[in-house]
């Protein structure tokens, strides 16, 4: 148990009331409880705060006589940042409890304190490691490895022999390692591209909801430590996702496509298959990659170019739409 | 209970037979069932639907001699449009059955006549209104607040500590509520942005299958009263949709952006984050947005433009291509 | 059972060692069980197969004393290929057995052989046909008919009256017949167009994760024979998808719009509502089809252009930025 004398510590903020006071979780006022520290960022929010059940209200304002103890903080974000990372490191996402209405195959195994929703499916040798939750209605299939202090939210799918690694987190709708897109149309018959590879997702990973991350065809679908992957992505089979990418939604990336390290992709953003994008990049929102990108470049546009480049040519485009009838008259005059 | 003779009013249409009979429902002949009203939209329709088991028939065509009571209206697709309204109406969600196998937190409450479908699972302090419609194998976390006459889909996903209003809609695969996607690197390690906010839905809301909306870091994500989204489109925290919005599918709209009154957005749009767009704005489909669109323009394009301009752009660029080698020389003939 | 010598025949490949060895299975070393074929492109996976519990190892490289029966092959991939089809296609989904969980309606019926996952829930007039299985926590509606062999991944959802065909798959995650987007403002109110035809799925279609297929306005949405659909598609009300279409992750097609046969549409390709796109196109990724489109043409670009003027364009404005400084001076110079 920590107390507002550590937290103060940790976000560098100082006590007024009772330093000694324990602190349990942080949440807003609203649903604030006993133990838990709330925010104030307004003289209303000071107020609410003030009537709610939370024991320490941390804020960036000047309190005097206050009902309950004050932490004060120069950077109101930068400290509730801190402090919500330091608390999520601290709580295991499992609670150690299996609810009854739980299917779990019987030669799967469930490490220490894993938590099991209801109604969630566990398949045959699934192995499930410490600390971590499997919630409500999720279905994790035949020989998944799951590591310690995972959180799958509701309704996640797990198909077999997905490997996941510690403190991941997946939420809800996501699907990991369906089979990939690849057919071959041949003599009049369509053929299927074997799906036989697998997905393994290293870890700190943090996948969003209704995202997609397929199963490789005959080598592994891979997602880095450390990456960050926002709702309703498409990750196509073969895909290695290198440490540190940043993912936002909406965005696709086609089959064996190499992402490199550090690379941060905007929303919405389509990259071609095979297609190898170097480290420390960074793609704007919607652009469209159909070829391969050179570490720390900056692109954007469809198709894409430098970013530089791609400013330009919108300034240009304006200047051509200003001056629309001298340029048709331009084209018209010269001669061929 | 209704009688063709109300329906007639409605629809402003003209009875032949019976119109005393008792009208249940709404539905295509081959589903249709005694009490339904079905609807003949050709010669052929006119015969399936004199076989099949409705008790009134509605169409725009002269009809003598039918063996049911016919329903003539002159705009067809109107009259049905109206006759379905009054329908979803009249008719909530819920028949009032909890399945057996829903899993329901002890001090969950349950409004009168609520549904609880099979394998549904609904969290501790959960409050459910009236006539509402939780599907099966949905989950409803801890603390959710759920207006009345909602109809949750199957497979639904709603985090804690959401507050959905009345009348709403929210089909399969849809999660609300899931953490947004905002990280800060620093010193080396990546801090997790606080998700402590949380979704509010205000009422008449529809929302289709497997959309997003995240919950707000410090605020609420807000969805205005008649807001209507289609399926996979992404709604990232802090977003404030205002009323009468409407957005088309595989949107979506980034961190804190508000969206004005009675715009309306098409497919695969982008809008980046903090951008606001005005009221009675409207977003051509693939519209890239980045930045503030001010009340009652009409846009278009990625980057994006007035829609005049990018038309005239588009005519523009096709003049490019037809004059492709004129213009090389142009730029290689006029001195530097 | 079939036998080494039988897949030798399949995939036109030479046996050395014990050709009466048989087959059941195909799997990576890993995974790999005895019956199983393995597969081994590198010397590393030639080592690491000989260790395996697979009863035979398919290869393109040359082995001398090797400890298991070898299957050698020209082209590795193609072998693979056909012995996965061939596998797909002598294996029924469906092992027989519905969980005790399942929650299956009275009046619905079950083939032969039928699987049902543990709170998979089927309801009431459902019919579901012989060698299908149905997965975990899926949810399939009132009325529906699922052909024979098909194959429903966890935590798919099947609306109410969806008909779907014969040797269909379709993955987690993905809902069939959900409302479609249509909305009439009208004096104030906004009605909900009559969302009152279904989903026809024909045979041989397969159905990616988090794909959305809406159920017809007063006709029904139809998915022709051989389709194959990626990930996180849209597919919204009375869109007629023609036979052998293939169709590319986070694509979108609005509502009425028809496809015609053998077209492949590119990943994040929105086709707006009305549209008819003829036979044997192709769409680039990312493409924006507002208006109609031949067959046989090859489009790109948003707006989409013929493929080769969309490139001729690219190439141009490439140009109009390496000179942007006389383009500028251009326009200033020529007289209005």
């Amino acid at each position: 148990m920590i107390t507002v004398n550590d937290v103060a510590k940790l976000v560098s903020g100082k006590v007024l009331g009772d330093g000694k006071t324990p602190v349990k979780g942080i949440a807003p006022s609203a649903l604030a409880e006993e133990g838990d520290i709330t925010f104030a960022m307004s003289e209303a929010d000071l107020k609410q705060a003030g009537k709610s059940r939370a024991s320490c209200v941390l804020t960036n304002a000047e309190v005097t006589d206050y009902p309950k103890t004050v932490l004060r903080v120069e950077d109101m974000k930068l400290a509730m940042t801190v402090l919500y990372n330091a608390m999520l490191e601290m709580r295991p996402p499992a609670k150690g409890v299996v609810h009854p209405t739980a299917v779990i195959a019987e030669n799967a195994s469930l490490g220490k304190n894993v938590s099991v929703g209801p109604n969630a499916v566990i398949g045959e040798g699934a192995q499930i490691s410490d600390n971590t939750a499997i919630s409500a209605n999720c279905v994790v299939g035949k020989g998944v490895k799951v590591g310690q202090n995972v959180c799958l939210y509701p309704n996640v799918t797990i198909y077999d022999h997905v490997i996941i690694g510690d403190r991941v987190t997946i939420h809800s709708g996501t699907v990991i390692g369906a089979d990939g897109f690849g057919y071959i149309p041949k003599d009049g018959k369509v053929y299927k591209v074997p799906q036989m590879g697998t997905v393994v997702i290293e870890d700190n990973v943090e996948i969003g909801a209704n995202t997609c991350i397929d199963r490789g065809t005959f080598k592994n679908t891979v997602i880095g430590k450390e990456v960050k992957i926002d709702n309703l992505v498409q990750i196509a089979h073969n895909v290695e996702v290198q440490n540190n990418v940043f993912i936002a939604g909406l965005t696709g990336i086609a089959g064996s496509a190499t992402i490199g390290e550090n690379t941060m992709i905007g929303g919405n953003v389509g990259i071609a298959d095979h297609v190898i994008v170097g480290k420390n990049v960074k793609i704007g929102a919607k652009t469209g990659v159909h070829g391969h990108v050179r570490d720390n470049e900056v692109i954007f546009g469809y198709p894409y170019r430098e970013a530089g480049d791609a400013k330009k040519l919108y300034g240009l485009l304006s200047l051509l739409i200003k001056h629309a009838s001298k340029f048709r008259k331009l084209l018209r005059d010269h001669p061929d």
